[in-house]
């Protein structure tokens, strides 16, 4: 294969994924309607979840949503026991649904005349790419910079990819390092610091948005609102760049995550975004 | 009924828990062997649970760990379907869990020469019960004191029981209004004040115990372990009696909860105790 290790397992999983997980989620989802995640979000910060690298509250209180409709659902006992362990085996699970959460969220806010909001962020290992609203679906993109963290025993920087994956979505909502002061056990995973740093680094975010959400709150933070919809002319006017909790990849497809760690988007993405978007309002910039 | 209204559904429900979920759990413990509850709680802590009057980390925590089990042992379909519902549909189940830790953890405490720590604290409705380590199952007893705190909509103080349970084991071994340092967001359920005061309950408990938790520690407050082994001693000696976050019942058996508040044990339950421990100890008291 031309891209490296996925083995067996990893297409198994993936087919497992398609043909047992998701047509039971399905059935459970129809059984009795949707199930707020927004809901489950606000609980997760009061129990100390920022959503992107500790999800623990977050996948335990939507284990105890969605299992009480699998088990009226799946009616193969062998095919249960399997949905269980997988929904209820991984503190991270919820880091799907957060991202699916941040999609929902921010694609509504696309397309929005002279707005310079930020609606995506992204990285496919080799550059971060952002959009803005006014401008639609054009990305925005500078070499990926290295995450900066801690590693799982046995790995170290050489065997990580650079920043790599889709889930900065949930920064550009406004969760994951925005919300790192509801999660200050989160700090020491990634290796950034002390519980103040989590403070610091939320109140910092609170200078690069319009606003902060009025129900996403972060209960340690004397229930301020999370950051929300990062503004690329305060980006470039603080010099102030995202703050991104990230998994740190391993550079050989099918190891998966090697480690935790803090990066930043580059500000390159935000400078490029600004003078496209100071052309489409006709403004000339000049430094 | 002579004491009222226990009516057919509370009957009903016990029989359940008897002839249902008991036997369920007990296969589901036997499948794979204990599920360590100090670690589930060293957890909650970190997620803003007291565990007496907040369990909901707890609770969804712990029903991830048991509902693999459960849906390998329970091959009936209607009863894994009931048990799922309850083991899922209560924030407070795991108070049941924490006050069971809360009776094994102190019982081995029991009948330790010269020992004045606190072994046990209960009340009947009418009278608050303490027994010391070294006078092993004596109780010394005080009339209770009445909570304060928020009723449910429809009920109030006129309604409520005094202070009653066995509930206040969970003060007793360090956990409920001592570590309410973690739990801010129980303080305005039990409408105690603000996010301040939890930590000042916490430190005051500190006062009147005989050292801090290694493993119970609170995030919040740095880490800090949750104020254990409370010192008969040292509550007669600085005035402040225990603390705990309890619920509020209604004075008509079968009504269940209708509030939660903060009570105190009453300070003559420590000096009959100090008192019976200095002539134990052949100490002649005089004031």
């Amino acid at each position: 294969m031309r891209f490296g290790a996925n083995d067996r397992s990893v297409i198994d999983r993936l087919k497992w994924l398609e043909g047992t997980l998701a047509p039971a989620m399905k059935k459970a989802l129809l059984l009795s309607g949707p199930i707020p995640l927004k809901v489950i979000m606000i609980k997760a910060l009061a129990m100390g979840d920022e959503m992107h690298q500790r999800n623990i509250a977050a996948s335990s209180v939507f284990a105890r949503e969605i299992l009480p409709r699998l088990v009226r659902v799946e009616e193969d006992p062998v095919r249960l026991q399997e949905i269980t362990d997988f929904v209820t085996g991984n503190d991270q699970f919820f880091l799907n649904l957060a991202m699916a959460s941040g999609k929902a969220i921010m694609d509504p806010a696309k397309n929005v005349k002279d707005s310079c909001i930020v609606t995506a962020m992204s990285r496919n290992g080799t550059n971060f790419g952002i959009k803005i609203s006014a401008l639609g679906e054009r990305w925005f993109e500078a070499p990926v910079e290295m995450p900066v963290g801690l590693y799982f025993p046995g790995y170290s920087e050489e065997d990580a990819n650079p920043d790599m994956g889709d889930s900065a979505i949930t920064e550009t909502m406004g969760i994951g390092g925005f919300a790192m002061g509801s999660a200050p056990a989160v700090v020491k995973f990634v290796g950034a610091g002390t519980a103040a740093d989590a403070f610091r680094y939320s109140k910092s975010m609170r200078e690069i948005t319009a606003g902060v959400s009025n129900t996403l709150v972060m209960p340690a933070m004397d229930f301020t609102g999370t950051p929300t919809g990062i503004d690329i002319r305060k980006v470039v006017e603080t010099g102030i760049t995202p703050v991104i909790n990230t998994g740190m990849a391993h550079k050989k497809a099918g190891v998966g995550q090697i480690g935790a760690g803090i990066v930043h988007a580059p500000m390159a993405c935000f400078t490029k975004a600004l003078e496209a978007f100071a052309e489409y309002e006709g403004i000339s910039i000049t430094d």
